[in-house]
C-alpha cells in the first residue's frame, strides 16, 4: 500500500514471535467453568506451535496504514532531565485511535469476520481499547459494542464521541442492558464501575448477542500481536547501531510492556544478554508489586476462564479518582510467569509523579504521552538519572497520547492533588 | 537532526518561495495610523526581495523534528464517496500542536528571540495559533502570553490545558487586563468575544509589556513561512509521478491554503499551467464571497496597521454558535490580490456539510480532521463527484487535526443543528 514518501512497507514484520512456542514455555491452561469459548476465536486463544506466526494479508495491509512506528532517540529530553543514558522510544500513539491496541484489535477483527461473526463486544476502561475495537469492527464490517466503565466515560467523554464516529455502540457500565450490569448499577457504591464489571458485562453481551469478545489481555493472542512493536525495535535499534541495556513500559494487563519486551526477552533469557526488563505500575493498582500469582478470573462476574496470573482480586475496584488506565486486577499469564521466574522487574509510581514527568516529556519532544505511557516515561528519569547506569541505553515505550486525557493534567497542574494515589 | 528510521531530511526545503518578488507582484503597503511597528519584528512585516529566502538554521532544526509532512493518496476515501478523481492529502497535523500554525510560529518566535524580545503575545480564536505560539515560544525561551477568544475557550478547554502544559499564560478574551478588554467585558452582547477584539488586547498587551505580537495573517512573513507545505508537496506529487488539477484549502485568514497554493500557483500565474485553486470558507464567515476588497484593520481597536484585503469588515462577529476557526474578518493581502485578479476561487458550505465530511474522511483515512480542514475535505467530495472532472487530480491540505474538537462532532451526531451557519 502506497503511504506517500515514505516508503516504510520492508520494515514491518511479516510475522508476530511466539516466545512461548520459541522457547517452550508451560504455561497452565486456561480453565472454562462454563462453556463461553463459543465467544472466542480458536485463532486467539491458542496462539500458534512456531516460534513466528504469519501475519495474515489483511491485517498487513491495515498495519502497513501506520506501521512501522518510529523509534526515536530523545535527545532533548536526554537534555532537560541531565541523563546519564541514551534514551529511546517507541511511539505507538500515531495511528487512528492514538494507542498500540489497534495492534491486537485489528487482527482479533479480522479473525471475528473470518470465522463468521458479524459483531463484536468488548469493555473499556481508559478508552483506548474501545476505540480500537471500533475502528477495527468498521474496517471488517462489524457491528461493535463498547461497555465503557462510568468513571472513565465521564473523565472522557469525547473517547465515546471517536467511537461513536466510527458506527459503535457505547454503553456506560454498569448498563441496564445485562443481567449482571442490572444488580450493580443500582448499587451506589459501584456505580462508578470497574473493568470487572465491565468486562463481566461484554461477555454476558456477547453470549447473548452471539457476537465475539474483544479480548485485552487473557488470550495469548493479544500479546503475541502486540510483538510487532519490539519486532520493529530489534531493527530500528540496530539503524542506530545500539542495543538497549533496559527497556521499560507501563502495565495494566501488560499488553504494550509485552509488545516491546517479549522479542528482546529472548536474548536474555536464551542467550543470557543482561538486560533489564521494568514493568511500570501506578501505586493504587499494583498488581505485580501487591498481588498475588494464582488462578482468578478476568472479570468479577466470573464469566470468564480462569487464568493463572498476578492478580488484585476479581473483585479488586481501583479508587476511581485514578483517572487513567492501568486499572485491571489481572495481567497477562505469559508475562506473569516471566516476572514470577524472576526476568522482569516491577516499578510503582503515584499520579503527581508521572503527570509531571508526562508535562516534562511535552516540553521536550513535543508528544503529549497519554498518562499510562507517562508511567514508563517516569521510571526512565529515574533510571536515567542513576549514576550507575552510565552510558547505558534506555528504550522505552510510549504506548499512546494524552490529547484524550488532558483533563488529567489540567488536575495535576492546578494542585488538586489526589488523596490516594 | 536524527528523527530515528526514517532519513527525511533530504525533503526539507531550505527557503521560502516568495511569490511576490518573484513575479513582482505589487501590494498596496500597510498604512500605520499609529507608531506600533515596534512589536513587529522586520523579518515578518517586510519579506524579502528575493524569490527564495533562506530558512535559518535554528529554524531549520525545528523544522526537521516534524517535516516534511506527509502527502498521501486517499484511496479509501476516494473508494468511500465513489470519486471520479484522484485525491491527495498534505497532512499538517502531526506535530507538537497539532496544526500548520506551528510552521510560521516557530520563525516568528526565532526572529523574536533574535531582535532582543523576551514575550510573545498573541491572539487565538479555535486555539490552533495560541497553542503554536506556545510551543514556539517555549523552545526560544520566551514568556507567552495568549488571549483566547471566550466562546471558543469554553467549546475548546483542553487546548488551553496543552498551552498551560508549555508555560503560557492563558487570558480569556474579552479581559480585564487591558483597556480595551475592559470596555467590553462588562457588555453582554460582547463577553463571548470574537478575534479582532482579542487581536486588540494581544497588540495592546504587546504594546504595554514591550513583547512582540505573533503575527496571524497580515504580516507578509507568516504566508511566506507556509510555503513549506506546497514546496514540499510539489516534489512529493513528482514521486506520484503526478501534478495537480485542483488545489484546494479552508481559509480563514488564508495561511494554510496560501501555503500549499503559492508554490503551484507560479505554475498558473508565469507558466499558464490550467490549475484551479480553491478556497474553502464557512457559510458563517464568508470573506471572499461576502466581503469587500479594501483597505481595513485586523483588529477590532484598530490597533493593527491597515490593510488592503478582502474584509467583512473590522467589528465583524461571527455567529457564536459557530464552533471551528475560520472566524477572522479579513483576509491575507497576496491571496487578498490573487483573489481578486481571478486566480483563486471561492466556496462556502455550512457546518453540518463539514462535520459529515469530516466523520467520512476519519472512517476511510483514520485522521480525525480539525473543522476547518473538514471544510476543504467538503470541497474536495464536491469537486471529486463530479463527471467533468473524470481522472483529474486533486489536492487538499489537511490543515490539522480534530482531536481536541470532538464536541464539534459531538454536537453533530446528537443532531444539535445550528439553527445559522
Amino acid at each position: 500500500m502506497d503511504k506517500g514518501v515514505i516508503m516504510r512497507e520492508n520494515f514491518i514484520p511479516k510475522a508476530w514471535y511466539d516466545l512461548r512456542a520459541d522457547l517452550n514455555i508451560q504455561l497452565e491452561p486456561l480453565v472454562f467453568e462454563r462453556d463461553n469459548s463459543s465467544i472466542y476465536t480458536d485463532e486467539l486463544l491458542k496462539g500458534s506451535d512456531h516460534a513466528y506466526v504469519k501475519i495474515p494479508e489483511p491485517v498487513l495491509e491495515l498495519y502497513a496504514e501506520y506501521r512501522p512506528t518510529p523509534l526515536r532517540r530523545a535527545y532533548s529530553f536526554e537534555k532537560s532531565i541531565n541523563s546519564y543514558c541514551k534514551i529511546y522510544y517507541k511511539y505507538e500513539g500515531d495511528n487512528p485511535v492514538g494507542s498500540h491496541k489497534i495492534n491486537t484489535a485489528i487482527p482479533q477483527a479480522y479473525f471475528a469476520q473470518k470465522n463468521g461473526f458479524n459483531s463484536m463486544t468488548t469493555a473499556t476502561g481508559a478508552g483506548q481499547w474501545g476505540s480500537a475495537i471500533a475502528f477495527a469492527s468498521h474496517k471488517f464490517c462489524l457491528k461493535s459494542t463498547i461497555f465503557f466503565v462510568n468513571i472513565s466515560l465521564k473523565q472522557k467523554p469525547y473517547r465515546k464521541v471517536l467511537m461513536e464516529m466510527l458506527g459503535a455502540q457505547v454503553i456506560s457500565s454498569p448498563s441496564t442492558v445485562t443481567s449482571i450490569g442490572k444488580l450493580n448499577s443500582t448499587d451506589p457504591k459501584k456505580k462508578n464501575g470497574n473493568m470487572g464489571l465491565a468486562t463481566s458485562e461484554a461477555v454476558e453481551y456477547a453470549i447473548t448477542q452471539k457476537a465475539t469478545f474483544g479480548e485485552t489481555s487473557h488470550a495469548y493472542g493479544v500479546i503475541l500481536h502486540q510483538t510487532v512493536i519490539g519486532l520493529e525495535s530489534i531493527k530500528q535499534m540496530e539503524m542506530f547501531d545500539d542495543f538497549p541495556d533496559i527497556v521499560i513500559g507501563c502495565v495494566g494487563g501488560g499488553t504494550n510492556f509485552g509488545g516491546i519486551s517479549i522479542p528482546f526477552l529472548k536474548y536474555k533469557i536464551a542467550e543470557k544478554h543482561n538486560i533489564r526488563f521494568i514493568a511500570v505500575e501506578p501505586k493504587a493498582n499494583s498488581t505485580l508489586l501487591h498481588g498475588d500469582y494464582k488462578y482468578d478470573y478476568a472479570d468479577s462476574g466470573k464469566l470468564t476462564p480462569m487464568i493463572k496470573m498476578y492478580t488484585l482480586g476479581h473483585t479488586h475496584t481501583p479508587d476511581p479518582i485514578h483517572a487513567g488506565g492501568l486499572r485491571y486486577h489481572g495481567f497477562d499469564p505469559l508475562l506473569s510467569k516471566l516476572y514470577h521466574d524472576g526476568h522482569i522487574e516491577a516499578q510503582a509510581y503515584d499520579q503527581r509523579e508521572i503527570f509531571a514527568a508526562g508535562i516534562s516529556f511535552y516540553k521536550s519532544e513535543g508528544i503529549v504521552p497519554a498518562p499510562e505511557s507517562s508511567h514508563a516515561i517516569r521510571s526512565t528519569i529515574e533510571e536515567a538519572q542513576k549514576k550507575d547506569n552510565k552510558n547505558k541505553s534506555i528504550l522505552f515505550c510510549l504506548s499512546g497520547h494524552g490529547y484524550f486525557d488532558l483533563s488529567g493534567y489540567d488536575f495535576y497542574m492546578k494542585n488538586l492533588h489526589y488523596d490516594k494515589n
